[in-house]
């Protein structure tokens, strides 16, 4: 179900900005793909806010099902690696509620030091320093593969409380850290094995 | 399955690149984080070249997933939509066997004639005739919101066989179009559920 609530949350979210204040299941299904019968499911298990001919609180439902993600709390996020792949999750982040941004690291020269997302970039070297002094829930890896996993320890052992993986490998984190991982080649390998079974 | 199949390929092209020859399921349990038992029920569904006391050969069984993730084929790329993320994916796509980026389209002028991974960037207004002319099977959607539904409609009226959506709507294509979707707040909500989960 973890996978289908973010979905869920997407739709609201449109309907929402639409002015719509409720919905029916089945013009959910409409929308999201899914059957009428599993969101009814979904939406059951964590409340069931629905009601027999009228639908779902559009408002209500988006609230809920924030709140089941988390998403009713701040986040402080560090971005490490700040490539174009670490650029383009800064500026997504900077619109993104719940998600404060408030350090970047990098190794490039050219960069450190410069203005980026209201943030001045810091030496990557400067990282462990930073997380003695400051508290972090999130540390983003946009690093090239061979960092990545040194700076996992290092996120790791100051405490953050997850890591979104955008570095293209199976990081080992301890069982206290959250791992999320970004990784392009499964997605674009499971689209290759999707056309390849259609070709079939 | 399918979604675990990229990762043993990744774990698996490791271990080729270290000149390992062969591993059991055991050991591949060790580095997936999976149960050997799971290990061994995936492979044996695609040949079983798995031998009871010697366990997998690694460069067989790469090929082997390889072949039923179609990446022994080769593809032709468009990427539309130029910004960060689309020049992060682009450079991702540079290193990647088996998919061929002939085309690379934007709206941003300062963009539009520059020379970028061996290309020149093209105006997006291009891309239908560039559509007319040559022949896609992916097309990478990489724009802002409001234009990628526009831009799937485009690619999927040429005939693409795969889109690899990265802008944050859930697009509507044909069924013979297979879609895959990397939307970030789906992942970085997640992650905000796990973390929230583990505080509880």
């Amino acid at each position: 179900m973890i996978r289908r609530l973010p979905k869920y949350r997407r739709c609201l979210l449109e309907l929402k900005n639409s002015g719509v204040q409720r919905i029916s299941s089945r013009e959910l299904s409409r929308i999201t793909g899914l059957t009428a019968s599993q969101i009814r499911q979904d939406l059951n298990n964590f409340g069931g806010f629905g009601q027999q001919g009228y639908g779902y609180n559009v408002e209500e439902l988006f609230d809920e099902v924030g709140g089941i993600l988390g998403l009713d709390k701040e986040y402080t996020v560090v971005m490490v690696g700040f490539g174009n792949l670490g650029q383009a999750v800064s500026n997504y982040l900077q619109n993104k509620e719940g998600f404060e941004l408030c350090g970047i690291f990098d190794v490039n020269p050219a960069l450190i030091g410069s203005e980026r997302c209201g943030l001045t970039v810091s030496a990557a070297t400067e990282l462990e320093e930073y997380l003695k002094g400051n508290e972090v829930d999130i540390g983003i890896i946009a690093t090239d593969k061979g960092s990545a996993q040194s700076v996992a320890d290092m996120l790791s052992k100051a405490g953050v409380k997850g890591i979104w993986n955008f570095a293209p490998l199976d990081l080992v984190v301890p069982e206290s850290v959250m791992l999320e991982n970004v990784h392009l080649s499964d997605s674009l390998y499971t689209l290759a094995y999707y056309i390849s079974e259609h070709e079939k």
